[in-house]
């Protein structure tokens, strides 16, 4: 199931002769007549994404679910566990017929088997890059709408839930996956860790949906969920540096912890101090994309640092976008990164979709009971998790603290970028990936019936509670 | 110079295993621990690509340049010619030292020679897309600004000297490349082809700050521009096709011709009759990115289909643009588009430059002196072909004639499409892709200080002439 085809290199075998002569001209014929033909797979994949984005994005717009997941299943129905018309070379089993895209390039452009798969391994790592610059885009747009003073003023009793939310989840699912499950320790950090994510964009859109969203407990949850996506970024920065290494060591932790804590703290506090130079130099500037091209080249820069200091790219992306957010053209600079997000995002989470192998799950196959099993205590753990949350919030009595845990309970797209970045680094087994995106399934569709249900019991009634104008 | 290194399977040869299972084994380990390195690379170099467009472009603006010929100088600069920080399969020599950003990330990630090659091979493979995908939305846009009610309305006058600009530097051009200089055939017809383009985005833009958009002349001119465009993406993609076949057979010259008319014609009357359905889609759908994402399919459609029957993709892109700019949310999908051809357009100008070796043109080389004498004859037939057309046009008595020519004479970014694609494809040399970029600049550089020379001398005083308000 996880054996990589050496796609780029099969056409050699059927060369007849000597095989260095034969390398340097077969590369040659590669890239000289079949790169128009590596776009034009490129324009077909996308396609073949933006429309599976769309139906499942809409479908779930209509059922009143968040429309990530529509991109998500509609990635699951497009890809290696459904229709496989995109397949990812850890997709690929040697001796398979090859994706249904790369069959259809091959016939509609008159071109061999072999070349079709040498395309086609070409094509499948430019979609990686499109969708690793999809998050990229994601976290650089959470940067810009988180705003620092914001995650200041929200005050303690944003952070004890916050800080809750994660401690609670992490260490009942890691310690639950190594002493029942018996798993391998990297494992079960990385899908702790994947429990720990809360999802600003949901569990704002869904208060707000309900009204909710200048109440106190409203507050409480979007200033905790902020948070949340700092420390679980963080979180997601250690456990993936883990999961490169391959052990686990006081000292690599501690390194791990203090570097990305410094990248963070330092190039936020540098960034603060750069950032009206850099107002000034937009401002003089007189050539198109000014404002974009050159927040593009400070972001990248920290997105390339933190990659290559071992973190993740998407840490250099999101602290490029608080600091960004902080300067006078925050909103310019959003609606110009908002249309470049819509067109970069959905790629990302169309194929986390299509790389997850959801038949794992299936339980008329004995082989995959413990994928199951693991998939209802990671659900169990997320919920159980979170609400408790509510229960430590300090100050007054008239709290709804059950609204409050309850607000914490959606994963979204954070959770699924711990499954793609787990799962690309190999860190997570197909079956650990199934049951971390079942949980953010669940988590996600639970919470919007659930949310509706607690503020109608014990909320106060609308004409008390603050009137939605103004808030984010 | 123009030996392309097999990148990819340079590694296979340094390890001692029977080399099927070799394959095998190095091909997963390349996919796993390189695949983040891969995405660094591309940071990476977008960082540098970004900085030589910018610092390019905001020189050439405070000189009264056009900020475009900034971009290509900014790619010559840390391409083959001076820098080599980021090198083209085409342009590395086997044997020489790899692109400096290779080494650059060799060192900063810790990796060996062998293994920052390969990842070199993969990041220039998706560079490469990423620069197309730049053309593709440039096309895009020009096609979404292009208004097909325009072009109709500026009527006979502007089509005489589209028509004119287009057959007098093309004719002049391939005749005199075939008996001069006796070229072949196809890179003789392309070069003349590449002659044959107006840049809309120059010439507008040189117009409007003399404030002559508006004036009969600057009318005539705006709109053989425009349809000079969309003959030349005809020209274009007859040309390309011709350059890919290896042969001119006049059977093949009419099917391109033919089709190429066809699908241009087809997909606009198909267009417009499913545009009013694509309107009531748009106002369906609830998701982020409605509107985007929906034209996207649609414009990577055609680029598909126009890319897999042997046109270009652009000409697809084209084409959706044109339909796209006849809806009702021309003006919201253009600020869309604008910021994502901000981020992709730079990549290919950039790319172009990088690829292109202006060492060719070194006057003390003795074997450069064929490229020297043809951009000399190149840069003649452009300025001739285009200032004879403000003789042909019928009509008023009062016309200045010769600054209608001259406003034609500006290639821009069109040329640079020519020479990147023909150059690309392999139908052009590295002297006579020189030459065309050597022409491309000349006339660019050209067209502002005349025009103003010419409009100063012949013009009516401002007072009489239209006042520049709506135009454009």
């Amino acid at each position: 199931m996880n054996i990589a085809l050496p796609f780029p290199c099969e056409p050699f075998f059927q060369l007849p002769l000597g095989y260095r002569t034969l390398l340097t001209e077969t590369a040659a014929q590669v890239s000289a007549s079949e790169a128009p033909l590596v776009f034009a797979g490129v324009l077909l994949c996308l396609v073949v994404i933006y429309l599976a984005s769309k139906v499942g994005g809409e479908l779930c717009a209509r059922l009143n679910f968040p429309p990530v997941l529509g991109e998500l299943v509609g990635g699951v129905l497009i890809g290696v566990s459904a229709l496989k018309l995109i397949l990812f070379p850890e997709n690929v089993v040697e001796g398979d017929a090859p994706a249904l895209l790369t069959q259809f390039l091959q016939w509609s452009a008159g071109i061999s088997p072999e070349s079709a798969m040498a395309i086609a391994a070409q094509y499948s790592e430019v979609l990686s890059v499109l969708a690793e610059l999809g998050v990229v885009f994601l976290l650089l747009e959470i940067g810009l709408e988180s705003n620092l003073k914001e995650l200041i003023r929200v005050g303690p009793q944003a952070a004890i839930v916050a800080v809750t939310g994660v401690a609670a989840p992490f260490a009942a699912g890691t310690l639950g996956l190594l002493y029942f499950f018996h798993l391998p320790v990297i494992p079960a950090i990385f899908a702790g860790a994947a429990l720990t994510a809360t999802s600003i964009g949901i569990t704002a859109k869904v208060l707000s949906e309900i009204q909710q969203l200048n109440s106190q407990e409203g507050q409480i949850i979007i200033g905790a969920a902020v948070l949340d996506d700092v420390l679980g970024i963080i979180v997601l920065a250690v456990v993936a540096s883990l999961a490169k290494n391959g052990e686990v060591q006081l000292s690599n932790i501690v390194y791990l912890i203090v570097s990305s804590t410094l990248f963070l703290i330092g190039s936020i506090v540098l960034g603060r101090l750069l950032s009206p130079y850099f107002v000034q130099l937009v401002a003089k500037l007189k050539t198109r994309g000014n404002l974009l091209i050159t927040a593009l080249i400070f972001a990248f820069i920290l997105a390339y640092i933190s990659a290559v200091i071992h973190l993740e790219a998407i840490l250099g992306a999101f602290a490029a976008g608080l600091i960004l957010g902080e300067t006078d053209q925050r909103e310019e600079l959003t609606e110009n990164v908002l249309p470049i997000a819509d067109m970069l995002v959905p790629i990302f989470f169309v194929c986390v979709g299509a790389r997850t192998d959801v038949g794992v799950l299936n339980p008329w196959v004995p082989e995959n009971r413990e994928g199951l099993i693991l998939a209802v205590f990671l659900v169990v753990v997320a919920i159980v998790g979170k609400v408790i949350t509510g229960a430590v919030v300090f100050g007054k009595e008239k709290l709804n603290r059950l609204a409050i845990g309850i607000g914490m309970i959606p994963r979204g797209e954070v959770g699924l970028v711990f499954a793609g970045v787990g799962s690309a680094s190999g860190a997570l087994s197909p079956s650990l990936t199934a049951a971390i995106i079942v949980m953010v399934i669940f988590t996600t569709f639970l919470a919007p019936p659930l949310l509706r249900v607690v503020f109608k019991a014990k909320a106060p009634p609308p004409d008390q509670s603050l009137v939605p104008e103004t808030a984010l």
